[in-house]
């Protein structure tokens, strides 16, 4: 039933294959990158985006350059041509951490390879860069099925969960970070029912979400954004589970534009408001929301769709990409090491210093 | 700086003229209607919308079929050609109220105007039903202007106003609801600034309210719904003012999609919460909105966009086209005949019943 967002097909001759998320949601093409140029063109044009993803992908991709090196080539010139990509593929998104944290670690599994290994072959650098790049994908998705696991204590039978944006396989190597909690539901049996807002304007609910729970075979509804408060007043929400893109030590998280206004909603309604992330998007250098800068993006994501123009041309946008939820409107911060209920600062330190032991 | 959103050029041999609202907010491209074919097509195609515009382009659209009589034929073909234009102009859009509405007065006219004058011309009687359609046009200019007027209480200068889907010129042949209000502002040197929902799914505040506030050079930002709760935190919104549709006894109001989360999220920021319409949006027979029905539409309307596919296909969506907000959470109703403060029962009979005197 699960598809696989990104993985290594073959041995150390194989080659990266991805679901191109640019084709998502008409059709369902496997991309196979041969070389390290495919795998940078696939980051830079979102055939694969979250963050997690990315990472895995660009961890499989250090393992091609070294597919190119001729056989009697000698290890310098191998880690020279790793070394090489590892620049290149940086450059695909320059503003993902998850990028630069996944090629830093393969370069440095290669560094101490070659220390305790110099009269290796390049076949053996190649076999410690894959299982390396292994290693990240499967740590992913155990933190993802972790998170899914640890919601469980939230989610009933049969219940009706929203969620926003995409949270999902789509965006980790594993089976999401909100939408784990709705897989996981699922594979106990629970039946879960899923609302998915669409997420204006770059619909990843549409596109992404809808796509992957039906995929799943999953029950999911598409709704508009604005449609979320009156099926909370009609009751027929259990739940809301959203991820996030990065939280503060006090618990308020930002995450895409719309989250916040779910959360007065869910508020209102009585309805219990989840936040699903790995603990690597806690940022405890930030106090509080307030210190998390958000991006507003260009005016025409809004105003135009698909090349169609929606609105005047030249009229004033307004298009923040996030927003900040406050930890008081959060029921529970579900992650990989636990959750955190009620959460504010002592609280989340508290699930931090005891899995630090 | 205004424009006009039908109207009628030149004498009893003019045509009618509409904004061709199908070209919005792309081009400005006034229609010109010279036979009741095209009256009809504009409307069933949705050149014209809005209930009250449409009622006055098909009372407009009545004088036409009279410029086909010949001279010589007597006063009851004439009718008779009236008449079959009034049921053929009924079908354009079988819902709209205000479409029978307005057809009917115009035929009660040209029965008064034949029984009192038997032996008037076609030329008399067609004088006879332009005079009455203009009157229609004219109680709808006045109706929207005194909404404007009326709402001018609650409106401080500098105010930023949000505003969801569009209760505007567009929609009537005067300055509109919702918007009447906010032009009014600007008459009176308020300078007020606009953010304007876009409203999925069908994107009526994108394309029309955004074109119509643009156009009449007042200051408007467009926003996806899904902001207006994050605009509304950082203090960017000083009062909400929307349309309705049908309003119950009790003051419940039934509006746009996406009117009732906007109404919470007012509530949670402490901000003022305003639906403005005329006093035939009352609906007394309805006790309450609970009593008001509501129509989901297609599937389509939410998982496509522009012929682009934005879900995967056969989704399941859910795609109410209005909800209703509760009088608790609405801080007046501003309509022609005065402001209701807190609607309820009382109040709301209050109002009706001093101005039926």
């Amino acid at each position: 039933m699960m598809f696989k967002t990104v993985q290594w097909n073959g041995g150390i001759d194989g080659v990266v294959e991805m679901i191109d998320q640019r084709k998502l949601p008409v059709e369902e093409v496997t991309l196979e990158c041969g070389d390290v140029g495919e795998v940078f063109e696939a980051i830079r044009t979102l055939a694969v985006r979250g963050a997690p993803a990315i990472g895995v992908a660009a961890a499989f991709g250090m393992v091609l350059p070294l597919q190119e090196v001729s056989g009697d080539a000698d290890l310098a010139e191998a880690v020279e041509k790793l070394n090489q990509a590892g620049d290149y593929l940086m450059r695909s998104r320059p503003t993902a951490v998850n990028l630069s944290w996944a090629i830093n670690r393969i370069r440095a599994a290669a560094d101490d390879f070659v220390k305790d290994s110099p009269g290796a072959s390049k076949y053996q650098l190649a076999e410690c860069v894959l299982k390396e790049a292994e290693a990240i994908r499967n740590e992913d998705e155990l933190m993802c099925k972790e998170i899914g696991v640890k919601g469980q204590e939230f989610i009933g039978d049969d219940y009706s969960i929203l969620t926003h944006c995409n949270a999902g396989a789509l965006a980790t190597a594993g089976q999401g970070t909100a939408l784990s909690v709705i897989f996981e539901a699922e594979y106990e049996g629970k039946r879960p029912r899923v609302y998915a807002d669409e997420t204006r304007p770059l619909l990843q609910g549409a596109r992404l979400t809808a796509w992957e729970l039906k995929r799943a075979e999953v029950d999911v509804t598409l709704i508009c954004d604005n449609m979320a408060g009156w099926l909370m007043k009609q009751g027929k929400v259990d739940c809301v589970v959203a991820g996030a893109d990065r939280i503060a030590a006090n618990g308020d998280a930002a995450n895409k534009i719309g989250t916040y206004s779910l959360s007065v909603l869910a508020k209102e309604h009585g309805v219990p408001f989840y936040i699903a992330a790995p603990s690597s998007t806690f940022d405890l250098a930030l106090g509080s929301g307030e210190d998390i800068p958000i991006e507003e993006r260009a005016a025409d994501e809004v105003y135009k769709f698909a090349g169609v123009q929606t609105g005047p041309e030249g009229v004033k946008v307004y298009n923040p990409a996030f927003d900040v939820t406050p930890a008081e409107n959060v029921t529970a911060i579900i992650t990989e090491m636990g959750v955190i209920k009620r959460p504010d600062r002592s609280r989340l330190m508290d699930l931090l210093k005891e899995k630090m032991k």
